[in-house]
């Protein structure tokens, strides 16, 4: 049963099904009181999890200036409404599990206490503050992110670490919108300049492409105002079945 | 004077220049009170910073297993003290600003509350749980790393971020040890097995070789017992003057 469940869940972090995410933001349901039991037999009627892309205090005026320009992006012309626009703003939970119908009751079944690595600190703006917005037609994304002062390397610095995770996260963000359940097999980062802790910074990334069952994705990190390249990257994913976290070999 | 100051430093996280280390070791002293710029002007006579990695009740049995044969392997055999044992084990501060002596009370001048990636969560054992051993004669490391709830990427399995954060710390510790102050240049890390959240494993680290600025170390992510291979990595670093963060060219 919870294999089964397991295969509709998309795997990495930071990832979601097109399908689910839409019926995710059509409903919007009180989380159900039942026992684990009940809660499972009705996982499809989910509650919607917590969306941490959303803009909170901890934001400086730049990120913020960058989020509204390409959230507006997003929008429909209203006097055109039969093109949609190929801009979409994609939501963050604490965990990968969430992205799928039922995930906030799975979540609490399988290790409840783990958190997403880029969300597992509460305090707003003091880790990573990040919302990724993909372009369908172009097969490529920009994530704005904001480093905050718990992510120091280098005093005054951000840790090769914190840009390494966020470039595997906005890279399979991108590999996971366009081939699904996928695994990062490699990463590899070529960092140009130091960037300052507090900084905030476009991560770019676009589909090279996708062979069988591996997905290439090219990644530059610059300046909001794209003047500075701070770091470029390589990342390959390759699809997985779900169970093959669980010990399968499918 | 600031500047003079930091030419002292040693800048990469995880890294320390043995004198200061020695030095720091062979003094308990007890933190001046004094205000601030008293405290600057007899900044050699530091307090000694908290090393974190001291063993906690947060780590598994297996984890003090591994900890404590590395640790054994550093003592000198007091029936032949003129061999000194080629080990040591590194201590971890909150800020690499720490590793230099007087480096707890630069740390309080400059962004007081920044805070190292790898120690920026107080609760034990909910990150990085980590020790680093060096071989001096070897030119090699090893890490004993045990991974915490917070660091979930795939459901139940560590976040390729967290094992890049991982990987850049201790490739940028051994690198730092034998050359001195340097910046990550390049990560190139292949992923070859998910890692399952909790697990201990073991970061091997070895030189490859130092032309000019640049040093270059390979590295192997296993099981505890080396039995099974987890991600495999080469890291480029390269030497700066401390200036180099502070806007020099040089």
């Amino acid at each position: 049963m919870l294999r089964h469940m397991m295969r509709r869940l998309v795997l990495f972090q930071g990832q979601h099904q097109q399908p689910t995410f839409r019926a995710l933001r059509g409903t919007k349901m009180k989380t159900p009181r039942h026992s684990p039991g009940l809660a499972l037999s009705i996982w499809t009627l989910s509650s919607k999890p917590r969306d941490f892309s959303q803009p909170n205090s901890s934001w400086s005026p730049e990120m913020r200036k960058v989020y509204d320009h390409y959230n507006a992006l997003c929008a429909t012309d209203p006097e055109n409404e039969s093109e949609k626009s190929p801009w979409m703003k994609l939501p963050s939970y604490n965990r990968s599990i969430k992205y799928a119908t039922g995930g906030i009751h799975l979540s609490k079944l399988i290790q409840a206490e783990a958190r997403l690595f880029t969300r597992n600190v509460k305090e707003q703006g003091a880790t990573f503050e990040y919302v990724v917005f993909i372009n369908k037609e172009e097969k490529s994304c920009v994530c704005v992110f904001q480093s905050g002062r718990l992510l120091e390397g280098a005093p005054g610095h951000v840790h090769g670490g914190a840009i390494a995770t966020m470039i595997d996260t906005v890279t399979g963000t991108l590999a996971g919108f366009l081939s699904g359940p996928i695994m990062t097999a490699n990463l590899n980062i070529d960092y140009r300049s130091p960037m300052p802790l507090g900084s905030v910074v476009l991560i770019h990334c676009v589909l090279d492409r996708i062979e069988r069952r591996k997905t290439y994705i090219t990644c530059k990190v610059t300046s909001a105002d794209e003047s500075k390249l701070y770091t470029e990257a390589t990342a390959l994913f390759v699809s997985i079945s779900v169970g093959h976290l669980f010990g399968s070999r499918s």
